[in-house]
């Protein structure tokens, strides 16, 4: 490939398309102080709006992450929002969200704006109210501005479609920007926003935050509001669901979008939450911290092994943190019986979609291998529920017994892969299937001495040989991001974030 | 019938076999005051037990309420307690449910005893570990002493079966003690209880309270630990799930329980709850009180609207509650779609069990003929979810269209009803289809004005017509109480018990 390594992340500086306060708005906060400057009035919410614009405009023609364009919209709400402050008295009455850009993945239902999630046979039907979390972005005071690409299915490491093609990585574009919340993973790497939210279901919003080195969350089930949001699955399809969740720069981002979200009254907006008070936690002074080094699956490779060390040892070296090693029992089984979760129906449903307009699959998702499952029975799924809540019982022990504060993993045995490589996702999938919560955070880049090692380093057998052995070497992959996940109990997302934060600034340093 | 029309409610004060403080103890108190006195000192545990034993065992005599009966274990683990009491310097430090004697259920496993449900096949094969609400009860502090009757099957409103036989109501031994929580409600009624816990799938829990006087709750699914709780159906069906609850003779009381678990962290018990935290909410100035005089499927006979018509008039009589007129939509379709959820296997799984010892039918579960639905597919069971997710939403709607804090409306069409003759329960299974949490107050008691009156004024069609004809008037029902039910938004079942205490004080006065 002619463009085989290209890295764009420095064209939106260098492009001389924004202005020095656009790129400082851009560039230099997260969403946290952003929202801080637009209630003191640093900027206009107009002003602020119009440099994202920008950047999503620029990043889009770099890396193809955007589906739904609508600046114009988002600029003339920024001015209503500029009115509304001028005649403010008091900015803390101001809505929480008061003028922070936020994007969205194709999959959210927006007024006026298709949600084809990249299928040719649902374009151009405009949806006709919004998404229960696009509703609340919007009471919050927040700027909807875009959608982002996603894969065809929704359910691949790789987002491409025949509708808006293919996110390219902007590190490196013949690599993946990750699935099936890449277009948000990439326009967040090009900082073409400051906030995306994304859906995950065995790793959506995570894949793309290890590929793109993003903050990332996937909240435990139902704890953000996911009603009006396009599935492609069969209506009704019940066992793993998908979960609403945020990209962004910063932990602390992270954060402000779950804690404004469970402050403001989920169960309004949707009639199937678990709408979980924010309870203002208090940070512990010591935890416990399970680490896993594998899962038992695949084998890491050599650079996702070194950030694990780094970050392990860091955490070590603390006086805040214990670490207890820990192995996870029936990964593979698990990861199976998510997949056949996920093809409870069979293909059929989703190949009639793409056969309405002829459309054939794209390569991730022939690669992927789930449309060849066949169709499931009652019996079978009330078996699988039965496996499932005995693991469920098995982990809470797990938990239990090394009383653990979180668990402390790779969030992939490898980093961003070249296109249409990623098959699995056990690393994150497991996660799904529990319904745990779980944060990424990146860790270090792919460095120069991170050599390819002996593939019979891979001991779980020919698939994780075959993973292993795409790594390399740091020729193809330096400056790549590496992260690692941090995953709590299941509705215990505060204490989670709490966590988490704590080791991201041992890790990472103080934001 | 020889005995119809016996009212056992007095037998236990008049049999001469407790003493006056046993009396006093068992009929004077509620659980929140007996805790007080026990925390005090004001008795020992060892007294309280043997108090609820005795009276238990009149009440078992009277009305056949026990299934498993362990008072020898309650009365040696209430020394321990009493002599835990006498080593503790502060009584603040004793758990919360300090010496309180708590019933269960018999679905509930408690190690030692048999969990059989009065299923012949499950006899003699007693629990290895309890069920998660009794090993946390008794982490809290209380006193097991015995389990309660249930159907054949735990799905009728007649507590029968062939292992124990037959609950009786204590109010009139020829009338139903409601199911499938029976037990607990008659032991309830005699005071051979002070706080009961059941399971409630469509109105098991709350068919009871309406039969037998007393209060209770069905909370959302998942907030009370449901691990390890025996159910008849195929393991791992899904759908409408069961959800455990208290009954009591007060309101508080069922506060006090549910405040206890939540805060006593439900997720380290089971691995499926929903662990919502207790808030600690203020009581409002103002209700608005969605008031529902049927449901459009059966007609309430006169002493239920009766009763009613007196709550809805208190409460607009007083100054804190404006009364909202409402309709509900759909009851009809929901309840069929409930009882689908409940045949989704057929009957095969429930017939395969009863046959292991050739064991028939009790006559109240032929007579509800759920038992001769054919099994479900998967694509119907997801048709299933598709209509009560619309559901869900629509009564969402009304709830926030109409700012209600709950909705007042009848608990049944009807009182307790002679045996076998409860055959439905929509006014109930609604809510359990909503998953929304409900409470059930006694308002009255049937009078010799509740005249029988005109079948035609049963309007919705031939079923409804049967079931209003089964009120003759007060020869056969006077002193049969009269409950109403009061229902909150999903998860919000703190603020729910809230709303509740005061409809509660406003209609039977402070207690």
């Amino acid at each position: 490939m002619k463009f085989e390594g290209i890295n764009l992340l420095d064209v939106p500086l260098v492009c001389g398309l924004l202005s020095d306060i656009e790129l400082e708005v851009t560039s230099q906060h997260d969403a946290t102080s952003l929202l801080e400057g637009l209630k003191a009035g640093a900027w206009s919410v107009e002003q602020v709006t119009i440099a994202f614009c920008k950047r999503a405009a620029v990043a889009q023609q770099l890396v193809n992450c955007l589906t739904e364009i609508f600046f114009d919209e988002a600029i003339e709400r920024a001015r209503q929002l500029d009115r509304q402050r001028l005649a403010c008295v008091n900015t803390e009455l101001l809505p929480p969200l008061f003028g922070l850009p936020v994007s969205l993945k194709d999959t959210f239902a927006v007024k006026g704006h298709d949600t084809s999630t990249g299928l040719a046979c649902y374009v151009n039907e405009p949806a006709g109210e919004h998404s229960a979390i696009a509703a609340m972005l919007l009471d919050l005071g927040a700027i909807l501005y875009c959608k982002t690409n996603v894969p065809q299915s929704v359910m691949t490491g790789d987002s491409d479609n025949h509708v808006f093609g293919r996110t390219l990585n902007p590190r490196n574009v013949s690599f993946t920007a990750g699935g099936s919340t890449g277009g948000e993973g990439a326009l967040l790497a090009l900082r073409g926003s400051i906030l995306g939210i994304g859906t995950d279901i065995s790793g959506s919003i995570r894949v793309p935050c290890v590929c793109n080195g993003t903050y990332g969350m996937r909240p435990s089930v139902g704890l953000v509001p996911h009603g009006g949001t396009r599935e492609l699955t069969v209506p009704g399809t019940d066992g793993v669901r998908s979960t609403v969740g945020p990209l962004a720069t910063t932990l602390r981002d992270c954060a402000l979008f779950l804690r404004t979200v469970m402050q403001a009254g989920t169960w309004r907006y949707d009639s199937n939450v678990v709408s979980l008070p924010w309870k203002n936690v208090k940070r512990k002074e010591r935890l416990r911290i399970g680490l896993v080094e594998d899962d038992g699956v695949y084998t890491p490779v050599p650079p996702v092994r070194r950030g694990l060390k780094k970050a392990g040892d860091l955490l070590r070296m603390s006086e805040q943190v214990e670490i207890v090693p820990l192995t996870l029992p029936n990964v593979q089984d698990h990861y199976e019986d998510l997949l056949s979760y996920f093809t409870l129906s069979g293909s059929e449903h989703y190949l009639e979609q793409f056969s309405r307009t002829s459309e054939p699959l794209v390569p991730s998702l022939a690669a992927i291998g789930l449309l060849s499952k066949p169709a499931s029975t009652l019996e079978s799924f009330f078996a699988l529920n039965v496996r499932r809540a005995e693991a469920t019982r098995t982990y809470l022990r797990l938990f239990l017994e090394n009383q653990l504060d979180a668990i402390l993993m790779p969030a992939a045995p490898h980093t961003a892969l070249p296109w249409d490589t990623w098959t699995s996702a056990t690393y994150t999938g497991l996660w799904s299937y529990l319904d745990y919560p779980a944060v990424v955070i990146p860790v270090d880049v792919v460095a120069a001495s991170d050599l390819m090692d002996d593939p019979g380093r891979a001991k779980y057998g020919p698939n994780d040989t075959e993973l292993y052995q795409l790594y390399t070497g740091p020729e193809r992959y330096e400056g790549l991001p590496i992260a690692v996940q941090i995953i709590g109990y299941r509705h215990q997302d505060e204490e989670l974030i709490a966590t988490a934060e704590m080791l991201d600034s041992i890790i990472n340093g103080e934001p």
